[in-house]
């Protein structure tokens, strides 16, 4: 892991950094010393690992929760250079825009693509992460990631057992690869969103993708509204889901309550 | 109302009253002055007004958020008196059981059946209620209730503009009566609780009753588990709910963040 920049604003310490040829960013409280909970971060289709939405989110997290936050570059986004399969993609979604098509199923064929590429990507930079005092070997880690960064972040989640929780959404199951199969091997806790009227995910395939994941504790919130229209009291919500999940604290399993538990 | 009794404990004075014959409890903060907002509870199905977990429900909401919260016996509950209507419920529902038959449909018939009398009788006490100058006649109200508590409280709700916001849950839309038509007269702030597994709500019903509410905020919490086994934190996220919508800071609608809003 190479660090090409760091800055610190508002107690936050941001650096970027490359592995491999793979661009990323790692926020942390500036000057503490120690390892402590790391949060990845899946940005969203188009988007980039320091798009403003993200280091904000990397803020409340490093700020309120002490966390490490890192994010990388998904392949062909960001800084990343574009191959031509890229391209293909970006022409295909401009031409399916401009002729009123639906982009759901482009976009479930290109996050199963891009997985491919992404996941081992994600492992690689996970290595290097542990490496780092701030972080350590032995921490809890969670991934949150919507639409584009759920598409990968199921498979990545699955495929990796040094996760220990995760917030996916704004995906299902339609699309290429059978990934109810992928999501049954999730076993950690999973908050998934999803938009009640999403225009690229059928509603169904929202509710089979959170019916397929094999975690004991699985929570699913769904909002009205588009792909693009999640309630900000949602992120609010994850906060308090990493809170629980990464922090300890850990609240039982179920309410004792006889205004719940009633017939 | 006439009060019955009184006691203070922890900080929260919690009265017994009467309003006609209806038999309920009000729980505010001891020695505070002023109006502020009222928190109504359905009690679950065979529960009454002062079940722990009910005055540990309201006891939270009284000393971390300064709320009144009132509560009644449902008819054929807790200090009422049985009608013959009520027996045969009970037995049924007994007969049910021992037979091993699901109780579903017999609970959604006697919700709908019972709500002829509930809804009238919180509308009476809500007036007693509002008449006290701890609550006052302006302040925003709230109901909560899930099971026998939420299929009450969707009539209610749908029946009463005072209430303007609600938590309601375990209820779907199987039953005697078109539950969606009522559901859709509900336009305020609603957070709605399934259980992925309910033995007594088939999970379609759930999803087709929140599909149904009318409200342009809504929101779909599903956990796995059966009817019995909500987890904590719901409690938890209610209380964020009712924070939000009563004690205003609502945040915007729509969180303007690239990572959720990226395609």
């Amino acid at each position: 892991m190479h660090f090409t920049s760091e800055a610190t604003s508002d107690g936050v310490l941001e650096r970027l950094f490359t592995v491999d040829d793979i661009p990323g960013v790692l926020w942390s409280p500036a000057g503490a010393i120690g390892a402590r909970p790391l949060l990845l971060v899946g940005h969203g289709g188009g988007r980039h690992k320091t798009a403003p939405g993200m280091a904000l989110r990397a803020h409340r997290y490093v700020t309120a929760l002490g966390f490490a936050v890192a994010a990388i570059d998904a392949p062909g986004h960001g800084d990343r250079p574009k191959t031509e399969q890229d391209d293909q993609r970006v022409a295909g979604i401009r031409e399916r825009v401009a002729a009123g098509e639906p982009l759901g199923p482009h976009i479930a064929h290109y996050n199963a693509e891009l997985s491919v590429r992404a996941v081992p990507e994600w492992r690689i930079v996970l290595d290097a992460l542990q490496e780092l005092d701030c972080v350590g070997p032995d921490g809890p880690i969670g991934y949150v990631g919507v639409s584009m960064g759920g598409g990968i972040g199921v498979r990545f989640v699955a495929a990796e057992p040094r996760i220990t929780a995760a917030v996916l959404g704004l995906v299902g199951l339609a699309g290429p690869t059978d990934l109810a199969e992928v999501a049954a091997r999730i076993t950690v806790p999973v908050e998934f969103l999803m938009q009640w009227d999403d225009e690229m995910v059928p509603r169904d395939s929202s509710l089979g993708l959170f019916d397929a994941f094999g975690s004991t504790e699985k929570t699913l919130h769904a909002n009205p509204g588009g792909h693009g229209e999640m309630p900000v009291f949602e992120r609010d919500s994850s906060e308090r889901f990493f809170t629980r999940h990464l922090l300890g604290g850990a609240a039982p399993a179920t309410a004792d309550d006889p205004a719940v538990a009633g017939g």
